[in-house]
């Protein structure tokens, strides 16, 4: 057994091993996992969370490592958690251009864990939470959530961020991919990278078009704002920081930081109340409470809703 | 509101109105569900109920007819549902071939009802068994369940038959086809249909082969029998007959059938115990207690897990 507040101290101090110890003990759901969580809660809370999605091509990964340098430059520590809903494959597997982030690897203060989802119990939504409170009470200041892939998961991953970025480029047809994806309605910072390529402009029009922004807006509304970079030569990053650093005081002023930090939590606790009900169901095949149960509906002395209710109620007594 | 015990006493009276109103009752888990399944409980349980499984091409549908006819000839009443788990359309429709079921139109003593499983709630582990509790207490003595189309509910129709049926056809590779779809392992009687077509013997004899009929087995132990019919012509269909009431004896002896239906029951239990507290978690969405939870991770006093407890724990007192 592994001597968890010695491991979580060790994490908290910035060791990489043990952050690394701690995510693959919450990632496996191991017998240790609630003390992990325990021990976890009172180091939680300080971690700004940004979630980074867009089509493949875009410069998800530049764009990563380049708001790193960026974050590095004015001091705060940074997680990053690169998710790939389509891979088997977790921990240290450096996905395809991932290599990239090698710029970082002998700064301590960067963290940065890959983790694959496919054939988790409860996928993304169980998982990254997990590993996203353990960068947390690591002492991460910043912690990036960036999608590695396609898919339908850019939402989720959206929908555990505290401020959600989508990026576009030029000429890529992102604006209609983007709203087919409904990918448009989830961001509070968009930011249209390669803007030194043809059709740049024209790509910012068309995102102000489909958001609207040239509409009239209730005072006081965010106005997700539209940031032009080229990662890779880490142009417009710093403006990026900006927008993301106003975004995070506009949602603190009005209490919307903490709103959308309860609601994740909500929806976290039910994932994993559903999970354990149906596993105590399970663990009642072949319980006497269930066929006895069973035998009084074969019977015909009880029909199977009253007994759904009887075995419900019987469920808390343990 | 429909007056449930007068429709559950016109349905017992065998009125085919009353029975298909009851079963669109349960199959649209109408408010009155529970109301219904309450007062059918005591009336169930006199029923046979039989499962027919076989790939597209072997002559369900006819074979479910002759089964009909031969069951009425020894004065039983029968009831018959058609599972089609790729339809979204249920009720009155009749599927393809399953006009030639019109020959039982006129009869009283049968009573036949298509059901469609696709985009139900839960799907066929749902609806079907309430179907059969409907059919049972309206007296029908043999039920028939009958897939219509192909797929991997084909073992789910049989899990909830108390005999199943796997019908196979000469030089259809259906040997090979029905050990893939695990159909094989289900069976309790073998029907080799259109037998007097080439290549009926040796699907027998291969049938024989791959069961390990030819094998040494316990005293006692059930041998499922291979009849070869020509249902479209009523031939070996009396004898399909005989060879269930055979396996019907066999359990009745052992107490088998008693264990099968209890088994079946405390699936049912689960199924239905685990959608209600499902339910039951997603009425607490903006409730308060589960934003209280949600607000005190965020605060750090609490770990999702332990605030899963207190949810779970809560969730049985109303």
């Amino acid at each position: 057994m592994v001597d968890v507040p010695d491991l979580v101290e060790q994490a908290r101090q910035g060791r990489p091993r043990a952050v690394a110890r701690l995510i693959s003990l919450v990632e496996g759901a191991s017998p240790q996992l609630r003390a992990v969580m325990a021990a976890l809660a009172p180091l939680t809370g300080n971690a700004y969370v940004v979630g980074l999605t867009g089509s493949p091509g875009v410069g998800k990964s530049t764009s990563t490592s380049a708001l790193i340098t960026a974050y590095r430059k004015i001091g705060k520590r940074v997680g990053v958690l690169a998710v790939d809903p389509s891979s088997p494959f977790s921990g240290g597997a450096l996905l395809g251009d991932r290599v990239r982030m090698s710029d970082h690897a002998s700064d301590p203060g960067v963290y940065i864990r890959s983790m694959a989802t496919r054939g988790h119990l409860g996928g993304l939504a169980w998982s990254a939470p997990q590993a996203i409170r353990v960068l947390d009470a690591a002492g991460c200041e910043v912690i990036l959530v960036e999608t590695v892939g396609v898919g339908q998961s850019e939402v989720e991953i959206a929908s555990q961020a505290d401020t959600s970025v989508v990026l576009l480029a030029p000429g890529m047809g992102d604006g209609i991919q983007a709203a087919k994806a409904g990918i448009l309605e989830i961001g509070d910072v968009y930011v249209v990278n390669k803007a030194d390529r043809e059709g740049a402009d024209a790509t910012v029009r068309e995102l102000n078009h489909m958001l609207g922004l040239g509409e009239a807006r209730a005072a006081g509304d965010w106005r997700p704002p539209i940031v032009k970079t080229v990662a890779a030569r880490a142009e417009g990053v710093d403006e990026v920081v900006e927008a993301l650093e106003k975004h995070r005081a506009w949602m603190e002023e009005r209490g919307i930081l903490a709103e959308r930090r309860s609601r994740r939590a909500a929806r976290e606790v039910e994932t994993i109340a559903v999970t354990a009900l149906r596993e105590r169901i399970g663990d009642l095949r072949g319980d006497r409470r269930l066929s006895a149960l069973a035998d009084r509906i074969v019977r015909g002395e009880l029909d199977p809703y009253a007994a759904a209710d009887e075995l419900v109620a019987g469920l808390t007594q343990g």
